[in-house]
């Protein structure tokens, strides 16, 4: 009987391989040969996948940056303005298990990536496609006539990527002070404006799929 | 002729031979090995300073705090209230080559620290230790009865160490939206008031040390 094989799943079983080890054990930990044997595969195959760790690791954090856009996706629905953009903020901050390891592995690609312009150029990539859309819907929020925002937008993502980013490692390594009340109160501050309503403060996408 | 060592220098050149080829080429590049040839000891004698790496980056890393804080406190003088706070916060923010320098060396650092207690607490004890002077300074700004913050105190100190924490990471990963001017139009919309006139939103602590 052919071995049939989904490459694309097969690809994606790695990369959560990859992620499961990295969030557990961190990076070091995360070797070429741990992963192949994470996954159940032969070194061979995995090499047949990923040239070696930094083009595997490149994958993994565009999988979190993936994972974290499908759960916004989800969480935003037919959302725009400033709802929308609270929603995406949400599934970035790491309130919740799964994205406290998504953060884990983060900050640990992004050590390596201090010194690896490709690295790099990848968070730089994800840093402007989410600016791009909180910009756009900083400027629907403006357009509403409502807005009581009183500052730049581009100002509002400068300080709103600043702050997603260093809950990242604060959730890590100063956790009392980065609890997920914290964090939200944070977002609300700097979108300066009281929580909507419908938004449920304390558990963040959970609840706002859920009301969906 | 008796070879006759300062131990407490010998000890700050280990960690700055650390701390040179950390910026330069990335952790995994600062073995034991190259950092004794950076210095231009034997293995033998670093061994003597520090057990092993992890031993040597932590002292790295608090060595970077300590230089912060000296820089700081030479910045700060005698002012206090918001100037000070405003003053610490730009020896954090990477606004030149020195401090770019320091956030390479930090963000590796948190890559590591991600899955090691001892190292995360490092991290954790620098933030308190922040905190606790930022909120000092918020105190008296609001004990002089002009303060202009709206929100407790507590909050905007979260906002100004995610925030900088941020910066490290964009900085070096997303520099073209990371320059020193809207770092410095961050810090000042976090603190919510116009820039005081004797500090020059440019250059950072240069201008504060030498405006004193």
């Amino acid at each position: 009987m052919p071995r049939l094989v989904d490459h694309d799943a097969r690809r994606r079983e790695l990369i959560r391989a990859a992620l499961r080890i990295t969030a557990r054990s961190g990076l070091e930990a995360a070797t070429m040969r741990e992963i192949a044997a994470e996954a159940g595969v032969a070194n061979g195959a995995l090499a047949h996948y990923f040239r070696d760790k930094d083009e595997l690791l490149m994958a993994a954090y565009q999988h979190i940056f993936d994972e974290t856009n499908r759960r916004a996706a989800t969480a935003i629905g037919e959302a725009h303005g400033l709802t929308a953009l609270r929603r995406l903020c949400r599934e970035i901050m790491p309130m919740d298990d799964e994205r406290v390891d998504e953060a884990r592995v983060a900050v640990s690609f992004w050590g390596r990536a201090a010194h690896n312009p490709e690295m790099s150029a990848l968070h730089e990539a994800a840093m402007a496609e989410w600016r791009s859309r909180m910009l756009t819907w900083l400027r629907q929020n403006r357009d509403s006539g409502e807005s009581t925002l009183a500052e730049p937008d581009e100002r509002i993502a400068d300080k709103l990527l600043a702050a997603m980013m260093g809950l990242q490692v604060n959730v890590l390594m100063a956790p009392a002070s980065t609890t997920p009340d914290r964090q939200v109160e944070m977002l609300e501050s700097i979108l300066g404006g009281p929580l909507p309503v419908q938004d449920d403060i304390r558990t963040g996408s959970a609840a706002t799929s859920d009301n969906r």
